[in-house]
């Protein structure tokens, strides 16, 4: 199981690569839930999401016959693009199993951005995991799995790492749980930064995985995927399963309403992009199911990747009636 | 004419008050231009803008008698919002005439977040003006100027006071230009801190008035107001434009296009939430209009209030779909 030294030397190997993140704070805030919350933006992470951390981690520990060979991974989403820059910065080949149905502009960021290698299969994850053992068969690639892997655990939990010697005295983390790579990572930094401080999973209730899981001491799956939060629609590997099940005070689940609102208050009071996923731990703050009173809270963004075209051509549609006026 | 001293003693006053808002930087927006670009965030600022510095500085020099009076503006933006805030915690009372067409949501937040009185008048530049010197002529009310004041445009410098201060060896620093008090601020706090770095005020050309009125010597004004930038609409007083004609090195103008993909640069790779005047500064640099290789670039963000009610509407519509899958 990986531990907190883990955390303290993945911190090292990655803390001249990745953004030491600023943390941010709100009066307004602190003042609706009567506690003193501080948010980890790990928005402002390269790529713009925590992912950089364990996949730059992982990658760094590669053999030199690892590194020539190059390495995979399978996912639409931040993950994705976390190997394929870290996998730059490192000099290797990177190979991105994408679905069909990902947005162009996430194809071509991976591609064109970060140079990585794409290809493409049917968007199912049966489809998703063939294609890549197809590809790690016949070329020798390593797989970096999104969460199931320690040194992608150990990699995410650098940023609750950061926060805690950034801020002083805190009494709880809340974190989102999607696969459980970035909880895992955030309880054994907090638990071994300092036993007392309570760690809080936080998790949309339409696809409550991790939550059940931990009532029925077993891995449990989703039956729909019904959560405007992208990040977070996977389940538990046995490795997350059981960190999380060690390491974390409760799981606590949000409405899709209740994720929309915290997003929102980021948004228009914090005046920070942060993505339906990312604004899951301040859901789970704000949903008033953990009392707060006069605690100090550290709360991980994980990420601010959104897809913005619908709001910016809003935007476009002002602009040609400005310049038509 | 506003001097240095005064931008120093402006900060002395408004240090404990203000947010000492942070400097982003983005290492892909550093390779687009070739050079290094720090931008001042007064997005972050309390009420979201800049505007902030200038109430207060203004508000906490009256006299005990002007203090018992109260003070008076008329704004629909954030100027009112920040003489609303910077009067309740002067622990005075405010009215802040706002023109009918403001949006329910900007008067409500100014009456019952900041205890302001809020006074309707028809929408019209005149009648803002004849409103609040009715209520002066009856009530003796102080009136903050949005930027025709010396103390609001000492206050608006202490933004690029600490930029300066904060990030060494600066060339060149860019800020939008409306009513001009910010771009005078910002110049005198430049040019008494170090009178080699240039300094370029940025306006949209569909609001070109400072940009002609720097070519024509004298103020000019706008035939019409049509830039998705509402709060770089006004035009300049004698006392900004002679501040600004004495300090600033150029002005340059940007198109609506500009001013758009400037935003969206701050919103989707540095997941900042910026208004249009608050971008345009940027623009300007990404305008290609002046020479910036290798220099070091400070660029002040004026604000981050923008009307987010459609974008979250589309997320609504989302949450929707998805609760009903």
């Amino acid at each position: 199981m990986v531990q907190y030294t883990d955390v303290l030397e993945a911190y090292n190997r990655v803390k001249d690569v990745v953004n030491k993140t600023p943390i941010m704070t709100s009066r307004t805030l602190n003042e609706l839930v009567n506690a003193e919350i501080f948010l980890k933006c790990e928005n402002f992470q390269r790529i713009g999401a925590f992912k950089m951390r364990g996949a730059y981690n992982a990658i760094s520990q590669l053999s030199e016959k690892q590194k020539s060979r190059g390495v995979i991974t399978h996912s639409s989403g931040n993950h994705a693009q976390a190997v394929a820059l870290a996998a730059k910065l490192a000099g290797i080949r990177a190979t991105i199993v994408m679905p069909k149905s990902s947005p162009q502009v996430k194809v071509n960021a991976t591609r064109d951005t970060y140079n990585a290698n794409v290809v493409m299969c049917e968007p199912t994850i049966e489809a998703r995991q063939k294609t890549a053992q197809e590809l790690i068969d016949k070329h020798g690639f390593t797989l970096i799995h999104p969460y199931d892997n320690d040194d992608v655990i150990a990699g995410a939990g650098t940023a609750a790492y950061e926060l805690l010697n950034d801020v002083e005295n805190l009494d709880m983390v809340f974190a989102p749980v999607g696969g459980g790579g970035l909880l895992s990572g955030t309880s054994i930094a907090v638990k071994g930064f300092d036993s007392d401080i309570k760690i809080f999973g936080v998790e949309p209730e339409n696809v409550d995985d991790a939550y059940r899981s931990l009532k029925s001491g077993k891995i449990e799956t989703n039956k729909t995927i019904n959560s405007i939060a992208d990040g977070l629609l996977t389940y538990l590997s046995e490795r997350t399963f059981n960190i999380i099940e060690k390491n974390v005070d409760q799981i606590i689940t949000v409405s899709e309403q209740e994720i929309a609102d915290a997003m929102r208050f980021i948004w228009e009071r914090m005046k920070l992009v942060v993505e339906p996923s990312g604004a899951c731990s301040l859901a789970g703050v704000l949903s008033g199911k953990i009392r707060v009173d006069n605690k100090r809270i550290g709360v991980i963004i994980s990420g601010g990747n959104i897809d913005l075209n619908e709001f910016f051509d809003l935007i476009q549609k002002k602009i040609r009636i400005k310049n038509n006026n």
